[in-house]
């Protein structure tokens, strides 16, 4: 889902605030010809995002920096598993470091947390899925990550689908028709391929609605388990049904249970813990391979 | 510390990824016409970071949208105040109102978090300073809101200050003179301004460190309690301690205790909760202010 | 649809290559402080879109140039009519005009050329929608004028919706269950929200599409009249059908008669003619607003 | 003439533009490890512009992707030629797929359109040119295809030659001198390397101007053919003439007959059709050159 | 010459390079709510270029900071003359100082040292040129600049005139008809506003450039006095005559004296010594307009 | 210093100015395939600056071109050296000929004068370092000449040094404890890494200043001889002491001699002198190496 493009101008951004004249630590101790090889390690129990991301973020300054991927993106690994190796210029192998280890943590991290939240419903057919509340500059890598933990993308922008909520419809009592034709005449300007997802609050908004033949999702926002199984009774076939609304690690089974479809998780990208990852790096003189690799 | 241009190119790159094409839903659903007000409402208690910047956010795509701040950066507010008033036309301020939101519940969270480490050491005189363990793109944001939390900066990026580790001093044990030599002639290169801090990972590691007479602070990484204390110990007035590694809210006042001067948390900004913040928006007909703004 | 922050972006680049080292002519003739005023005037009848656009390529350089805009975009007019009014420092407005005009005259061509295919099928329901055929960069300008002659918009990008073809499906045969199997496992992956449309070249493989239970829309690509009417029957309610291939103001009622939803058009946008709309402008000393700005 | 670097720029444009999130059909149905081939055939008869920019927005996202180009640009082809060869993983090859036909497509209608207008006056000796109306962002790789067509590019813009029209000398009336003194004080600021013409709309304007000394070229603008003969006369060897002002196709060979050494066409680049070029596309499995490669 | 868009583009460059992580002197020292004055005052005479940059350089961070100018670019000032006055915010006023003045310093350099040179040919009718030896990013401002001092411009890129060398003439011996044809061959290709200029190293060298009827200046390269006058003698009224070459201002009299048109100088824009100006700041409390702005 | 993505970003910038529209001459009259050759050769003696970014700036349009540099960085050259080969396609090798001598010219005549200033003051011990009076843009080139001609760098921007001057402390004689007092204060808000230094106009100025025991650095601004010499005695050991003013080469000597550490020196980079280095060219015909290149 990632070009090569989009992780660049991401990389080039960070690369640049975190060295704006250098890396003085480097320059001053290490010789420019010393060489090192690093191995990826994983401190902690994950699942991988972010594999080329990393390598892109190495090497982006000093082609001379070499990654070799261990294992791709999604893939479950234990603490202690190398998952990549970097070999090149030491001066540029440290200077790279943090910048690659700050994107492949938090992607990792996401991933991570994601697969937790799918284990939890396993075997129900619920999807979890993320929401916009990304970090501004990152949404298509932290969408990628959700993906690799086995997780679902929602839309992901304002662009591509619609998600009315109470506000989009606010002044809809005063139109002949209601939330009804409101949501019909919407569709009559909307692009074909819009999908038409309405958040609702109350179970006896959920009628109206459907009626209009025009929504795809439902969105039972905010409700108990109890609500959300009369909503989902209510809804029927007629859409599908979302929960949301501060839905935790804790709670997501029980809301699974009641029958909704899909489940969205906005801790998933807005309050990400890093991944415990770590380079191990070892520096030598020039000529030399660097210790230990042989 | 935050300059205008760098907020707006954060902000751009946010709105452009979350709105390539438009807002699909208000331009479907709200006419052009209409008006709105919100309240940005805490929903849990916390310290303010981002003021300025939900602002330019919020008002950036249009400049008919009016923000005003209810209080500056680093205020402590609770569940229920309002932070800040937003009006203009309806359409603009829900198409902002998630990239805006996005930013500040980051900014705040992290300075909400900072806060409680400064109070878990308050009276000791020790400094809780961040990482270079922050967002791509966001470093300028994030070290920001760390100080509204009451926190401390450590260097902003490798061009600012010299962070010696271990990989740095890998080719020092052939060098005629050791760690001591290499710490002088790296000092004989670097500007007159950059203060050097060394991290020592082994107590025997701290003589020949400081024996070079040009290192301004000691890193202890990841040492016990009792290592710390005998670090600090062993230092003297001679340098400055930082402890780092692994530091939690939790551990935190016992490390104080150990007379450490600074205490460095890579938590802060490494795997950030995003706070609790809302915008209650009212979205009325053209003409009229919007319900409620009296 | 259109948001000021990427209007700007379109403006600068089309700025910076018009003049890179500023207006020799204006510099060279005009005395500095020379004011302008100037009626933007239609030579020929049509639908105007991006006055927006223009008002925001007259003053970008210099905020003294103000704009006017006598009509909202969408508006149909006639030969003659003034659109906006313009006045500011003389050399700016003369700086400014080719490229303020280039934008427009490009955007209502296609407003005007769009609005010619829907008054072609006024009255059956039809809709007439644009496709990915446009100008690098210019994209969502593109769309946004089809919007305002009245057509519709098709997909975005290939973020938002699925458009499956015969490329997509050619590893298909030899996997168990055929197009159906591999449109349903799709689906499994794709977001919930994602509008699955799949192009056909023969009668014979709509079956198998629909039968997968997952496809919004079909497009029957390059069929004669005779083929879209049998596929239309074929289809009956289970999805929308899309005709598409070579369709031109000629032949566009009959497609439409053959009871078709959408007709998507790939003229609308990769082959424009540029409205003929043209600057009159009047050129004064200081001081004075300007001959015939009464 | 173009630059890689310049090519660069509006492919990554396009390409952010054309997939945001990624190419949801291509990933969704196509295996990662898919291979393959196309030939760009052209569907009708042309002149080829851009072969290094469909090269460039192949592989731009993935250097995997490789193009060969079967003949250089200015070359006329046939319908049925195949102008250049694709190979490379199937996803990347489809998601670049429109970019790169957007960009030659458009290209290759303008040479074509171009060298139509050139032949329509092949023995005259006079110069078809393009003009500044040019599609934003794109003027370099427009009058790139201009030149492939056969034609001769105009001033670039603004900053490299003067075109001084009625505004320009609308206040030269109260100068001392006229039109002759003011275009004799605007040479003298100019600097020497800038060739000056002068846009007339009556023939009693060419004395004055050309009396100055100092203009290389007049343009007649608007003259029927008996204007363009007379201006053509009083001119004598004195300076180049253009003619302009809405010549087409069916008009051009007149013009050309008047004795006019340039004619103008905007039409080159703001009307264009963009020629019937495809990407016949062969996907594969993986390991396998994809069908029909032999 | 300059507009508002490419000043800021050079600002904005400049900003963050002076402060990626803010102004840690200024917040350090001085209270958010302090006030600051300035003037910008002459320590030696000179002539000004670049009062809009610095304007814009100000004020660019903080719209809060205002500046008025004293004088237009290409005033000659005196030592102690005050060019411009600033006041706002202490820290803002405090941050932006460097880089104004950077920019001004640079600009006016040239300005002042541009006039040195005219003066030393006054009355001989002579042009001094500037070259394509300027800053790279600083094009424009440079050019502007020379103007300022009353110098003129020479070709503003490679893409605005012809300047034909010895290595791009080093293939025409073996052409039938040698320079004189080569020189026609290329006027064919080249847009008929651009100007042909031809450097020549030897006097007999000149004979065939001009026998192509199409060469608007020669460049005299390196030629002593006496060959420049006999240079002169032999292109007559033909072509302008341009010196070039390690020209200074000891001798640039005697070159003009030679009888030549034009004298280029790179080091206008190639060797710049900043002018001595600065910025008298005083910095008050908050409310108080600051000490000595009565 | 310098990592790859900020020389392009320049080089890029610079190549876009020079040629926004290709270069006309080479086009006109140069073979597409013909080959060049070239030395790049000094005429004068100097050290070198910047052979990485004369290597990319000339391979940047096209990377055909090759490199080959004749020496690192920092080495001392006599007139006639050749300093790097190069060879490619005749017309990008022209082409880019201009913009990397602007650059390379620049970097190595800052780096020449610094190496003046440095062996000026030889065996002083003292340092010779810049300023912030560097050109907008090219900081991190400039800063990295000046280390290659044997100087040392000041702080590199606002956000990684304190140097407090007089107009930062202008609010602080109303506090209590005044400059003492205000630089504790500061310190307390500064990160641990932050170097404090304080500008002093007057004797009396420093013991308050050392008082605080927080600065490392005392510089003594505009002083004369003895100034310095007692400036020095005052501050013992207690700080490192800069002076700072006007100091040129024929002074610094004399200002070495009076005991300060460092001496900063606004004209290394505030009025560069570019060096003499020329491109010695030689143009083939296809398949030729180009003559001389045996």
């Amino acid at each position: 889902m990632l070009s090569r493009h989009q992780i660049e101008r991401v990389v080039d951004l960070a690369l640049e605030e975190d060295a704006p004249f250098g890396d003085l630590t480097s320059e001053a101790f290490i010789p420019a010809g010393a060489l090192a090889t690093a191995d990826l390690v994983a401190r902690e129990p994950g699942v991988l995002a972010g594999a080329e991301v990393f390598a892109i973020a190495m090497s982006r300054r000093d082609f001379a920096v070499k990654v070799t991927n261990a294992m791709p993106d999604a893939t479950r690994f234990e603490a202690g598993d190398v998952l990549a190796s970097v070999s090149g210029p030491a001066r540029s192998v440290l200077q790279a470091e943090r910048v690659a280890l700050n994107l492949l943590q938090r992607m990792s991290g996401i991933a991570t947390s994601t697969a937790a939240y799918v284990a939890a419903v396993e075997g129900t057919g619920v999807r979890v899925v993320d929401t916009r509340k990304t970090t501004p500059g990152l949404r298509a890598l932290e969408r990628h990550a959700v993906v690799c933990g086995g997780g679902h993308n929602h839309r992901f922008s304002l662009s591509d689908a619609v998600m009315a909520k109470d506000n989009h419809l606010a002044l809809v009592d005063s139109v002949e028709g209601g939330v009804t034709a409101a949501i019909r005449a919407a569709a009559e300007t909307l692009p074909h391929t819009t999908h038409i997802e309405v958040e609702v609050d109350r179970l006896d908004q959920i009628e109206p609605v459907l009626a209009s033949g025009k929504v795809g999702t439902i969105m039972l926002d905010n409700f108990d388990l109890d609500g959300l199984r009369r909503g989902v009774e209510l809804v029927g076939e007629r859409a599908l049904v979302e929960a949301s609304g501060g839905i935790t690690l804790d709670t997501i089974a029980d809301v699974a249970a009641t029958g909704v479809d899909i489940i969205s998780v906005g801790a998933l990208t807005h309050s990400v813990r890093a991944l415990d990852l770590a380079l191990d790096v070892r520096v030598g003189p020039a000529g030399a391979p660097g210790p230990g690799r042989h």
